[in-house]
C-alpha cells in the first residue's frame, strides 16, 4: 500500500534559481499537480512569490543544494551555475535531476562543452584551449576568433571578439577556449526536450539576431526561414547533441549556418532558454509546460506551433540602474496580437534582461514590423 | 515629486477569494509589473502560494476587508459573497474596485439582479418573488419555473427546478426569485471587459452545455454557434446589462436563446468566470489578462480568438472525498491540442471543480471529439 499511496501523491518540484526562467515555469507549474520549492539567495528574486516553497540559499554551495533537493522528487536548473557535486549526490540517493549531473558538468565549463563536440563529431568551429593571456597572445595565426571563459560566463559576459593582434588585451588571463570565427549566415536555435524513456520532442527552428554590442538578443523570429535542406542539417546537429549528452530534461542549441551552408553548433544550454519564450503563446506545448511533462513523467507535447511568433527582449536602457520603469509599455498593450512578460525585477541595469514580449501572426513581415515598432516604442529605464 | 513617483511606483493589486480564479488571474499578474494580495480563510487555497503577500482572513468580515484593502491601489474578486459595505468605504477612500460595489450589490443577490433586469427593460424570463416556502406555494399557476435563492446560491447550489406541484418541497424557505422556465435552445455566455473610461470588449459569445442533474456545465465551445441575427441580440442584451450596471471589471453575462429565439439574460457574474477559462489559450487576451489590463489602467486587449475552443470542466466524482487523484491525466496529455489546469485543490468532493481542460481547433467536430474523449478519460477521484 505505501508504494501505491507513493505513486499517487503529488509530486515534489525544486528548481535551482529563481530568476525568470523559475518564473515562467511556476507559472505554468500552477496547471498541473505539482508542490513546487525555489531556491535563490535573494528573497525578493522574480520566482520567490510563486512557488510553494521558498527557500533562501546558496545555489553554488554544496550543503544548500542537497538540503533543499533531498526530500524532493524531481530537480531542475534554470542558470548553469549550480553545485553539481550535491545534484550528483541527490541523483544517487534517487531523486530525479533534469538535466542530469553529467550533462550539466559537460556544458557549464565552455571547454569541455567545445571538446565535447569534437569527440562525438558534432560540426563545430575550430578552437584552441588557452589557460592564460600568454597562451592567447601565440594564437595570432588564428584569428579572427572568439574568446570565451570557461566557467562564469553568462549574458554575453566572458565572451570577446578578437580580430587583432590589439583586441586580444580584452581576452581572459583563465582558462579560455578561443574558437575560429565563422562567416555567419544566420544564427539559429533548436529547442528539444527529452524525456527518462529518451524519447525526445524538437521545437521548430529559430532565427536569432543579435546586438553585436552587447551580445544580447535584439530578436528572434520562430520557425525559422530556412531552406529545407538547411533545416534538417540543423536538426539533425542539435538531435545529435542531445543524443550524446545523454540525458532527460530540456535543451537547447544554439547553432551557426555560414555562408556555405554548413552547420556549426555554438552552444548549448540544458534548460529552459531566451530562445524558446515565444512556445508559451506560439506552440501547443510551451518549453515551460514541456519540462513539467518531462519531470513529472508525463507524455511529451506536441511542440507544433499554432501560430509564427517573434520576440523581443526588453533588457534595461544604457545610463539606467535602479528601480524599473517600463517606458511605452501602454502604447505597446494596445497592439492586437503582442503579449508582455515583465520579469518583476526590482531594479534595472544596463543591458539586464527585464522582460519580453511575444507578437504572434501569420505574416511574417507583420512580426518584423511589430518587433520594430516595440523596440522603438518600449524602454526599460528607471522611476523618476 | 511625490504625485510622480506614485504615478511610476508598481501597483499593489489584492484579490477576495483565493480559489481557482484567483489562481489563474496570479498566473497571468506574474507577465506586469504588479504587487499582488490575496486574502482566503485558507492558508492552503489554490492561489495563497502565487501572490506576494498572502492574508489569512475572512472575506465576508467588514474589518478584514476593510483592513485588507487599505492599502491597495485595486482590489477586486473572484466570488460574489465578499463585504460589500467594505469595498464601498475603500471606494470611497480611493482604491478602485472591480466590480464597483454597487454593481457588486446588485448582482449578489438574484432578487435584486432580476429586478434590476427589469427596471432596465433587459430581456429576461417573468419572475414572482417568494419570501418563503407559503409563498411559493401559492405560485402553481407559475410553473414550471426555477426557484433561486437570493442570497449564497454558488456552483449550482441554491437553484431547484419546480416544474410540479410535488416539486415545491424543494424549494427555499428564504427570500427567493422564482423565474418562469424558458423553452431554452441553448445557453450561451458572453464575457464583457468594462475599463476605467467605460470602454468595452466583448469577447465572442460561448455555448454552454449543462450537466442537468448538478447544473454544473459540461462542456462549452467557442464560438458559439448561432445565426448571425440572434448573435446580435446576444451581444446587444449582454451589453446592455454591462452597460446599466455602469461599473468597470469584467462581467459574465449568462444567456437563454430560446426555441423562437427571443434572448433572456439568466445570471450574471461580475468577474471572471468559468465560461471564460478557454480564453487562456484560445483568445488574444485572455479574461484574466484584461482584468489585470483593467486594474492597471492598461489599455483593453484583443478579444479576438486565435483558434477556435472547448473546455471540459473537471468536476469531482460521486463517491469520492478526500486527497485529490487525476484519473485518465497521462492519456489525455498525449493529445496534441489540449491544455491542462488543475487548480490544485487538496480534496476531491462530489461535483466540486477541480480542474479544466481546454482544446483548440479550427475543426468543430474535432473540439466536440476531444471534449467527449476527454470526458471518458479523465476522472477525479481520491487517492487509493
Amino acid at each position: 500500500m505505501i508504494s501505491r499511496f507513493y505513486i499517487c501523491r503529488m509530486k515534489k518540484a525544486g528548481i535551482l534559481g529563481g530568476g525568470q526562467l523559475g518564473r515562467m515555469l511556476l507559472q505554468v507549474a500552477a496547471n498541473y499537480p505539482v508542490e513546487t520549492y525555489v531556491m535563490e539567495n535573494d528573497e525578493n528574486c522574480p520566482a520567490a512569490h510563486l512557488c510553494d516553497h521558498f527557500v533562501k540559499g546558496d545555489i553554488t554551495r554544496f550543503d544548500d543544494v542537497y538540503q533543499f533537493g533531498k526530500g524532493l522528487d524531481a530537480i531542475t536548473i534554470e542558470i548553469e551555475s549550480v553545485n553539481e557535486e550535491a545534484l550528483c549526490k541527490l541523483e544517487q540517493e534517487g531523486v530525479k535531476v533534469y538535466p542530469s549531473p553529467a550533462a550539466l558538468k559537460i556544458i557549464k565549463n565552455k571547454i569541455v562543452q567545445k571538446q565535447f563536440y569534437k569527440d562525438n563529431e558534432i560540426p563545430t568551429s575550430d578552437f584552441v584551449i588557452t589557460q592564460n593571456l600568454l597562451e592567447l597572445q601565440l594564437q595570432q595565426n588564428f584569428l579572427p576568433a572568439v574568446h570565451k571563459v570557461g566557467m562564469g560566463g553568462y549574458d554575453g559576459r566572458g565572451v570577446q571578439i578578437i580580430r587583432t593582434r590589439e583586441d586580444m588585451e580584452k581576452g581572459f588571463d583563465a582558462p579560455s577556449v578561443l574558437e575560429k570565427m565563422v562567416n555567419i549566415k544566420k544564427e539559429i536555435a533548436v529547442i528539444v526536450a527529452v524525456n527518462d524513456k529518451r524519447e525526445t520532442a524538437v521545437y521548430p527552428s529559430v532565427d536569432m539576431l543579435f546586438d553585436q554590442r552587447l551580445n544580447l538578443l535584439e530578436y528572434q523570429i520562430s520557425p525559422a526561414d530556412l531552406p529545407e535542406k538547411v533545416l534538417w542539417k540543423v536538426e539533425a546537429v542539435a538531435m545529435k547533441v542531445v543524443k550524446n549528452l545523454n540525458s532527460a530534461g530540456i535543451f537547447a542549441v544554439e547553432l551557426f549556418v555560414d555562408i556555405n551552408d554548413n552547420v556549426f553548433v555554438n552552444e548549448t544550454a540544458p534548460r529552459v532558454h531566451n530562445s524558446g519564450h515565444h512556445t508559451i503563446e506560439a506552440n501547443y506545448c510551451s518549453q515551460f509546460d514541456m519540462l513539467w511533462r518531462v519531470m513529472l513523467g508525463y507524455p511529451l507535447g506536441s511542440t507544433a506551433h499554432i501560430l509564427p511568433a517573434a520576440i523581443v527582449n526588453l533588457v534595461g536602457a544604457e545610463g539606467f540602474s535602479g528601480p524599473a520603469h517600463y517606458e511605452g509599455l501602454p502604447e505597446i498593450l494596445q497592439l492586437e496580437n503582442i503579449f508582455v512578460h515583465i520579469y518583476g525585477k526590482k531594479e534595472t541595469r544596463p543591458g539586464r534582461k527585464m522582460g519580453h514580449i511575444t507578437i504572434i501572426s501569420k505574416e511574417k513581415q507583420e512580426l518584423i514590423h511589430q518587433a520594430n515598432r516595440i523596440k522603438q516604442t518600449v524602454r526599460v529605464v528607471c522611476r523618476q
